[in-house]
Order: structure tokens, then C-alpha cells, then sequence
């Protein structure tokens, strides 16, 4: 039963900006608007408006970080293990902060949108948006929509410690304290390819249509295959043999067909594909996966010590042993960089085998890592005043 | 320019056995027949007829194991690199013998084949075989269309090393010597989870239609998916990177759409997609793969080392420490299975980064390792004498 005291009930609402003719440009060339961002607050912003804790999204995530939407919601937000009132992003102590990233499909402007030149779904006349411009979309709405002038801490995990590095960047005066986790400066040959055939699954959906099929059937079949690649990458050989092993699935020996599944893994990975496609648009997924893979701060400020070179924060990178997608020498190339610039950077990396998607499950270690870390934030912002 | 004095120009001939209705009884309870094995070989078989090879293929390979079909042939076999005169597998020295599974597409009986009831393609009537079925059908042709009693080696990689394994269980008394090379005796859930996958990739393909399409258009985008995914899974982060790293395909920058490649990798699993369409029938991924998950010499035997108990070859493993699909462990339990039977077992790791696949290119370390194992199994079966 929840805990009546303790229940976060949040509401998604949306904020709109760049409202034609003041569209806003984007690095590919192009331009957007009107932007709805969707988002989500919790907690109080202080009167020194110096509490403030935003968090990026991974790839398919949403701007419901935790708490419920209705007291009879069963699902929670999904950082709920993280985020909440004396869980380690606290919200009796911090304004809690999150948006729907623009690209995405649950509230913020994307490709299922309407495009206001000719009333109907974008699709594929979308423009390409980049980790750049979806931090930019979050720094107006933070800056126009909350208020906020100074983030005291930027989080998060896979594609969203992407964005937290390009917000350290771009808007240094803006974030205190970073926290990126499991994440990278760029993907490696190994995770564009991972994305690619994702990609290329829904291609090959003859309901995808080159994007427009908002009026028929999407192609779930193909975002589902694209889903399942993904999934095994979140994973590692580990964790899926302590999960599934060879387990048989509802029946004591295989099937010798190609019907019901005979691993449980299989049924584990049907059921994931599935249930994948009620919550996200192919489109989406093609443009986020995309915006991952261009993502590049090495290729865009020449190295990586370059790319760092005005950063103010106070940065906390997290790896994981076991995440073979975002491995942890890739965060360990940020810290070089970071230290390089004499800034303050510190790496903790923790020991688990379960693979890249470990930050979003129950594990003590981190949540003891972020929450001393935020409180150091804090305590730190106040002594400097 | 080929060397006239080396090349090797062979044939693949066709062996028929299992007329009806002297079928042969499947491990799934069906039957098969007839049978077609299509094979090579390349030496001589000896007066003594002790220096047969056999050579086990991959997933997808065929008996084209080395040499060409014809002097103009682009292409040489896909074990050129190891077997023919003066190579390790040296046919001066080795009777060398390939057969293509049945189950697949090179000639040997599979799903694309008639079906002597109705004399249609099988499709999905075709009876599920397993990697057992696979090595009695290889066990009958080698006694009777070969008449060689008794294998100085038999050899495979990856499924290959699955046959391996199996042969020297079912066969004792016919294998001197067994080189399993990056095998396991059984899949681990995340090898199943890529097959899996896979398969996912074909079925969602429309022109699939449960396995009926050979009068039609093939399911080449579902195969090619799977084939992108089971290439990822042969290669490693460390190769990937050193072979494509971000590099861009005929471009200086990237294109900010969903058209021709971005990255050179993704060109090139693209091409390894194509490609493989054109040689690879889709149904036969589906057997195959369904093969390599169903091999569980564990559960066939109630532990390994039961399943070792009656073995009589001398054996070799070689695993390769940047293989993630069937990491040097799995070869590790079966070396301890082997020892804990007081079985004549040796175990080479050979440090590689390069993946799964890396048997399959040039490597001095595998070329010598191979190269010393057979010359000693052949003096052994000598001394004997």
C-alpha cells in the first residue's frame, strides 16, 4: 500500500514557446516551433532559488520521474527508487525538475506533433533536433517557464548524462553541481551500430511508410524488434543468465517449433517489444536514437579537453563494471578531460555486473553516492554566499 | 595472382541417403529423408586411412571450406586461410572433408528443399534438427559415402564447435582428436536473446508467411536485420572501434537525415545485411539458430560432466579472450568437465580482441596452435600403431 504521507501525486503539465515567426533554430539548419515542453516539478523551489535539481531523460524516458499521477496509478515515475520525499533526490529539500525531451512523444514536440504547416503530423518533415537543442529547449523553460537562473544539480543516466555534459558546456553560469551516469562523450562504433539496426528493424515495417502512417497502422512490429536489440544492450551477460539462464518458459522442455517461446529470455524480450510499442512512437524512436548516435564532443570542439574548456560545475561521474554499451573508460576519458581543465571532477565507479541499466533499479551504493553528493552541493552553494 | 602450384580447384558433390522409406529418425520425434549431404573434400585419404579431417561449419557456412570452383573464382572457400596445401590444415598431408548441415541452404537437405509429400519447398514442414541429427547425418556420410572409420581430427568453430563437442559424445570410438574452437556446450540467455531477436526480425517480415515464400518475393529485410544483429555479436567494442571508430561514409559531415549512411559502420552492416540475402535462405536462419539454442549437452545429460563420461579423444579448446557471445568461460567449464573424466583435454586462450569471429581471419597464434595440434595428433595415432 502507499504510504499516504510520503505519496507524491504529480501532474504532467506543458509549457509553450518559440511561437511562430520567433521559431527557434536548430543545429541542423533547420528551425521549430511552436515547442510544447512537457514537464513535471516536485517539491518547492526555495526563496534563495538555490534548490533547484533537474534531470534528463534517457532515450525513451519521459518527463514522469517519480510519484503517481493518480492515487490509483499502479505504475510510479521511473526514477520513483530515486526521486521523492527522503529518497536520495529529496523533495522535501530539493525543487525537482523535468521535461519531456523535444524529439520525444509523451507531451513534448516531436514527430507524431502536428506541424502547423499543413495541419497534419510531421512524420518525417520533422527537423533533426540534437542533445544541443534539446538542452537549449530545457534551459528556456527552466530560465522563462520556472524561473530558475541556477540549477544546483544537472542528473542523469545513459542519453540524459549526455545532455547533462552539454548543459556543463553550454551554459556553465547555469549548473552548480553535474552528475552524469553511465554515460559518454560519443557512442562508440558498437552502440551507433546497435542503434542502426534498430533503425533499420523499423524501416523495414512496410506499415512505417517513411514515417507517415499516423492515419493507418503503425509499424509496431518493427519498433518492437528495434526494442528488443535495445533492451539486450541495457542488460549484460550476466544479469540475463542470473534472471533467465536457460530457464524453459511455461513448459518442461522445448517445443522443437518456432510457436510459444521456449526461454524464458525470449518471452522476457516478446513481452518487452510488445508492450514498448503502446508507450512510443516509431518516429521518436528514430529521432532520439539519431540524436545519440550525432552526439559527438570530441568531433565538435576538436577534443575532448577543448570541449571542456569553460565549464564551472562540480562535477560526480558514475560507471558501471558491467555496462558493456557506455563502458566505464568512457567516463573515465571525461574525468581526464575534466582534470585536464583543472576542473572539479570526480569518478566513482561501481561495481555491479548488471549491465548499463542498473541506475534505474534498487542499488544502494548509488543512492548513497547521489544523495551525498547533492548534499555536499548544497551545503557547498550555501557556504559561498 | 593464384599460385597454380597451390590452388585448389574443387567441387561440391552431393551425397544421398535416408530413401524412403528407410527414413531418418530426428531427435524431435520427426523423420527425415532423403537426405542430401552436399560435400567436399581435398587430399587424399591415405592407405592407412588415418588422416581424415573433418571440418565443421558455422552457423552459416557451407562445404566450400577452402580452394576455389573454378580457377576464375573471386571468391575462395571460407576457411581458405587455414586449409590447403601447406597451411595448417595441410591437404598434402590431411584428407579434409566439409559437409553443409542439413537444415541449411548450401546443398544439404533443408527447408528450401522439396518435400517428397506434396513436392513442394518444406517451409516450416520441415522437421526441427538439431545439432545431434547434424552430426549422425555427417557420421553416416563419412562411414559410408567416405568409408572412413575412424577421424584423425575433427575441427569447428563457434556451432562448428557445438558438432565437435557432440561427435566425440556420440562417436567416441571414430574421433582421435576433437578442436572445439570459441564453442560452449551451451548458449548463454544473452546468445539466445540475439538469436531470438533475429528470428523476431524475420517473422515480422510480411513476406515471410510462416516460412511459405518460395514462390514469391524472400523475406530479405527481416534476414538482413537478423544478419546485422548476428554480425554486431561477432565483432567487439575494441574491433569496431579499430575498423569504423565515428568514422563518417563519403561524407566531411554528418547528414542530419534518415537517408544514406552516417557512419562507415553502419554502411557496412548495411552491405553485410545485403549481402548476405543473396546467398542465405531465411527459413534456414530460423532452423539454425533454433539448432545452436537447443544445444544443451547440461540438460542432455544431467550435468557435463556426465555428459563427458564415455568421450575417448584427445582434445584441444581455444577460446579468444574478446569474444563476448561465447566467452572463454563457457570453454573453461567444458576444459574442467573434460579433466573431472581424467579425459586427454589442453585449453588455449588466445588473447584477441577482435570478437567471436576471429577464427576466421588471418591469426599466426591459431594458425601454429592448429598447425602443432594436428602434426602431434598424427604422430600420436602413428605411435599407436
Amino acid at each position: 500500500m502507499p504510504n499516504k504521507e510520503t505519496e507524491l501525486i504529480v501532474e504532467t503539465k506543458t509549457w509553450r514557446f518559440a511561437e511562430p515567426p520567433h521559431l527557434l533554430q536548430l543545429r541542423c539548419g533547420g528551425s521549430l516551433g511552436p515547442i510544447d515542453v512537457a514537464y513535471e516539478t516536485y517539491g518547492e523551489l526555495n526563496a534563495d532559488k538555490d534548490n533547484a535539481v533537474l534531470i534528463c531523460h534517457a532515450l525513451t524516458g519521459d518527463a514522469h520521474v517519480a510519484g503517481r499521477h493518480h492515487p490509483d496509478d499502479e505504475k510510479v515515475g521511473w526514477w520513483d527508487i530515486m526521486v521523492g520525499p527522503g529518497k536520495p533526490v529529496d523533495t522535501k529539500r530539493y525543487f525537482v525538475i523535468c521535461s519531456n525531451c523535444i524529439g520525444g512523444c509523451k507531451g513534448s514536440t516531436g514527430p507524431a506533433s502536428t506541424d502547423p504547416v499543413g495541419g497534419e503530423p510531421y512524420g518525417l518533415n520533422f527537423p533533426m533536433v540534437t542533445v544541443e537543442d534539446m538542452v537549449r529547449v530545457q534551459k528556456e523553460f527552466v530560465k522563462n517557464c520556472l524561473g530558475v537562473d541556477k540549477l544546483l544539480c544537472v542528473i542523469g543516466g545513459s542519453f540524459g548524462g549526455m545532455q547533462v555534459l552539454q548543459w556543463t558546456i553550454d551554459y556553465p553560469e547555469m549548473v552548480y553541481s553535474a552528475l552524469p551516469i553511465a554515460s559518454t562523450s560519443r557512442l562508440s562504433a558498437l552502440a551507433i551500430a546497435f542503434d542502426e539496426v534498430g533503425r533499420q528493424a523499423i524501416y523495414s515495417d512496410p506499415h512505417w511508410k517513411n514515417g507517415d502512417y499516423y492515419r493507418d497502422e503503425p509499424p509496431h512490429r518493427g519498433l518492437a524488434v528495434a526494442r528488443m536489440i535495445g533492451h539486450i544492450t541495457y542488460l549484460s551477460d550476466r544479469s540475463m543468465h542470473e534472471k533467465f539462464g536457460r530457464g524453459l518458459q511455461d513448459r518442461n522442455k522445448v517445443g522443437y517449433d518456432f510457436g510459444p517461446p521456449d526461454f524464458q529470455v525470449e518471452s522476457y524480450l516478446r513481452h518487452q517489444g510488445d508492450s514498448f510499442v503502446q508507450r512510443f512512437d516509431a518516429n521518436s524512436y528514430l529521432y532520439m536514437t539519431k540524436a545519440m548516435d550525432y552526439f559527438d564532443l570530441v568531433s565538435d570542439y576538436g577534443t575532448l579537453i577543448k570541449a571542456f574548456e569553460s565549464v564551472k560545475s562540480k562535477y560526480l561521474l558514475i560507471s558501471f563494471t558491467g555496462d558493456w554499451l557506455f563502458p566505464s573508460y568512457q567516463s573515465r576519458e571525461i574525468v581526464r578531460a575534466l582534470q585536464a581543465n583543472a576542473a572539479n571532477a570526480s569518478f566513482c565507479e561501481i561495481e555491479s555486473e548488471y549491465g548499463h541499466d542498473v541506475f534505474l533499479l534498487e542499488n544502494r551504493a548509488i543512492e548513497n553516492v547521489i544523495k551525498n553528493f547533492l548534499t555536499n552541493c548544497q551545503n557547498g552553494i550555501r557556504e559561498k554566499k
